[in-house]
């Protein structure tokens, strides 16, 4: 990873570091190559607003002399946390609305802070955020009805951020909720570990956010999902109670209480502590591609890679628009569809590469030399996304993702109607753009497609029309039995078609335990299963 | 699979079905070996009471005519669904104590059916005990607090056996909860499918009851637990609403609702249809078996195989006594510790063959041509185990087992703990026993322990001293770290421990949700959430 953490500051209205912005070297030929495609005049940019000219709604909460080292309700740092990291987010702040943000936030230096925080703000009656990294792409931390509550705290856990125990003979590190993804690494390195799990934001979110969301990282078969890694965790719950699971491989002793937690989204009570399963750092690494003629027949191959129980740890499947888009900017124009297979782990990998190689060509995959998506330089291209998203919205190009997961055999059909959908509500609302697909993850039974969309707005209307593309997208993803999302979670974005996808009596089963741990509903209020 | 599920009847006095009972050429050379070891006098059989004479408590419910062909309140079928089949449950029937039955048994025949039964039971204010094959070994369909309720209906899922859809392209089959293992791979057979998952009960458990125990089944290594199976499920609530989860490979929109009937035991309402993922009939399968010196050696040996990925299907490991029983019958009195791995797959095992036993020499292990053990003859003898068990129960032989997980960093601590507190129970209670130990099921963080104890009790007090020997095993259990089951369920033999294991706060989330999906607390009460 080229990125180091040290020494940045978080864009206060962009994704990631400050720092870490495009370059103009970087910038110029990224807005020529889409100004190429899209067409258009008038690539003037707007500049996003200078942070103190976003207007906030009033805080409207005094501090308790108590807490005041460790809650602001300053202009920035209300901001810093008023919003996640999507582009509705990034380009509400832009829109010069007013932006609903947190009437405090409160920074807990240790558990016993926190539990001072939660004391105070649960029985001021406050509606409570808990924010890790902040870089919630769906709405995960943005509070909502504010003239419900009397006040809105947010609780940034990052100063809870200590590595407990690594014990390297169950391979587990037992972490507060508030460490960061290169930190974690840091310190189980030196134990010959490492966590393997680079979600996009892995610089920018935190182990007890991975857990709240449900995130998927690195592995693209296998342990994949961070709520496969859960040993154990701790919880805080407004009233100060503690939840504490027993940490174990497995049981069968009723209902998993870890998985009450994952995906909980803040809102049963604040995870404080995990223990997680990690690995040892990769010995053995190796990665190849394999081109195909078409994405379809490259999706049978992934899916007989899976079926086989061959489960490599990497393996993206870019549809041929991707494919050519993401070697366009080094003038290669790749044609057909790639597949790009990694491959990893404590034991030798070669026996894995030939089994995975041998299903791909017999699928009709051709063997390509190691390209740049399947080294350690795709990986720093991954991570660079977010940036680019950024920059071309001072041009007002609508640049987002979406993903999604479905069983096989809803596939090639759920991929052609959802891509269709998309490309066509681009173009109602953006007169052209694209729509590019790529398998993330593999599973037996279904895969994971991560779409990106993108078309030219207009400066003054890029929320409502980023609005109008998800809805289109969402309604196919919806219609085609797919989930309404694979690893960005719920959030408040997703909660119209959330709670198409999860049944009802659930959604009351879920309401009955919230109430049990959180009875006034303090917690992260809003999500799908609030109404 | 050596046993024919047709024309068969349960035994209503002991495990599985009554034509299995072992044959007097069987039952001898046990006896004999058994006293031999046990010693003591009067090895004299007592036989289990006539079913006519097992006293139950009186039936009080009058069956409305309209279900009259579907409820039956018989004495025979009353017993049939009174009591699982632990030895306490077996112990019980012979004990001269009235048993707690159901007061009527319902057997819908299809879904009209049960939602008809759901709203007779539900508005008569009755409680519900869903019942799948009957298999619990700790207490999961016994009816209790029969004063709290006007009647209490058992519901006999076995006429809901229907297999809707085999998607081949998925490997998921979709099918009723009442369907018993042998016929879900009958019907998966012709699609070259196969479920893989052998609970000991496989011939006498159901899918439904699989899911709502969380059991485990044939793999040792990934996808052991049924609940990493699920990939969607459909539950009847009393009041007649279905819950119906959408078929996702994974999903991150908020918690898992699968994972909340995962584990239920029927108290959220019945599971009544499973989409369940299945594998590919394996192309391939190999064995091998791995002498050690001691047990610590072997399960470093299990650790190392597992934290390196290799995956065996099967990894089970004897401690000495345990290895030195098991061959003991065939006179060949195996010395030190055994490892019996098995492959199979899709592709050739050879290779993942290969690395295990080079992990496995590398830790002191000697690899053995293929013994009893890691062939086809260790299933058969794996599925008449429990048949033994209550042969040695008409001589009052206490003849039972536990299972539970714990992370690698407390085993073999746990291991001698566990043993010694149960050897020391044995021997207070039964003058003398014995006490083994398998490894079942193998996880990066930990491992599954499946303990079995025996000694002879007295034919008047076998449930009393049964339950002396449980407790202590379970305290000790408990004590250690472990889980109260990893794969057996919680039940109502597994009360006391589930709550020391599972948080206060938890429990009572559970609580809410039942509230919520079982307002009248109808669906088998009695369980570790209820108070």
């Amino acid at each position: 990873m080229s990125e180091k953490t040290a020494d940045k500051s978080r864009n206060p209205i962009g994704w990631g570091y400050h720092e870490d912005r495009l370059t103009e070297a970087e910038r110029t030929p990224l807005i020529q190559a889409m100004q190429a495609f899209l067409g258009g005049e008038d690539w003037q940019p707007r500049a996003a607003p200078a942070v103190d000219d976003i207007p906030l709604a009033e805080a409207r909460i005094a501090t308790p002399k108590s807490l005041a080292d460790i809650v602001a309700s300053d202009h920035e740092t209300r901001l810093l946390h008023a919003v996640g990291r999507s582009f509705r987010d990034l380009a509400g702040l832009r829109s010069g609305a007013e932006i609903a943000a947190p009437d405090a936030v409160a920074r807990p230096q240790n558990q016993h802070q926190l539990v001072d925080v939660l004391a105070w703000a649960s029985d001021a009656g406050y509606a409570i955020v808990p924010f890790g990294g902040g870089s919630s792409v769906v709405g995960g931390v943005n509070p909502e009805g504010l003239e419900r509550w009397p006040g809105v705290v947010t609780v940034d856990m990052a100063g809870l951020d200590r590595v407990h125990e690594i014990d390297t003979r169950d391979r587990v590190v037992h972490a507060q909720g508030g460490i960061f993804g290169p930190a974690l690494d840091a310190a189980l390195k030196p134990e010959g570990l490492a966590v393997r799990h680079y979600p996009q934001s892995y610089f920018h979110s935190t182990l007890g956010g991975w857990v709240v969301t449900r995130g998927a990282g690195h592995f693209s078969t296998l342990h994949a999902k961070i709520e496969d890694r859960v040993q154990a965790l701790s919880v805080l719950l407004p009233d100060g109670r503690n939840v504490t699971t027993r940490a174990l491989p497995a049981s069968s002793v009723g209902i998993d209480p870890n998985r009450l937690w994952c995906g909980s989204e803040g809102a049963l009570g604040i995870v404080t502590d995990v223990r997680l399963r990690v690995v040892s750092d990769p010995a053995h690494k190796d990665g190849v591609s394999v081109a195909f003629d078409d994405f379809e027949s490259a999706l049978e191959a992934t899916r007989a890679i899976v079926q086989a129980g061959i489960w490599p740890a990497q393996m993206r499947v870019l549809d041929p628009f991707e494919h050519l888009i993401s070697t366009a900017m080094s003038g290669r124009m790749g044609e057909g569809a790639l597949m790009i297979l990694g491959f990893e782990g404590e034991r030798p990998v070669d026996h894995q590469k030939a089994a995975a190689l041998e299903v791909a060509q017999a699928h009709g995959g051709t063997p390509r030399p190691r390209s740049d998506e399947s080294s350690g330089d795709w990986r720093d291209t991954f991570f660079r996304q977010p940036y680019l998203r950024d920059a071309l919205m001072d041009y007002a190009v609508i640049a987002d993702t979406f993903e999604t997961a479905v069983p096989w055999s809803r596939v090639p059909a759920f991929y052609h109607a959802v891509r269709d959908a998309t490309q066509q509500a681009v173009e109602n609302i953006c007169g052209n753009g694209g729509v590019t697909c790529r398998v993330t993850h593999a599973y037996p039974d279904g895969v994971a497609l991560y779409f990106s969309f993108y078309g030219r707005g207009d400066h003054d209307a890029l929320v409502e029309q980023w609005h109008q593309i998800k809805t289109a997208a969402s309604d196919a993803v919806m219609a085609g039995g797919g989930t309404i999302s694979h690893h960005h979670a719920m959030g408040r974005d997703h909660k119209p078609w959330a709670k198409q996808e999860l049944p009802d009596a659930f959604r009351g089963a879920i309401r009955g335990a919230k109430a049990e741990v959180d009875p006034n509903g303090q917690m992260n209020p809003g999500l799908w299963f609030a109404d």
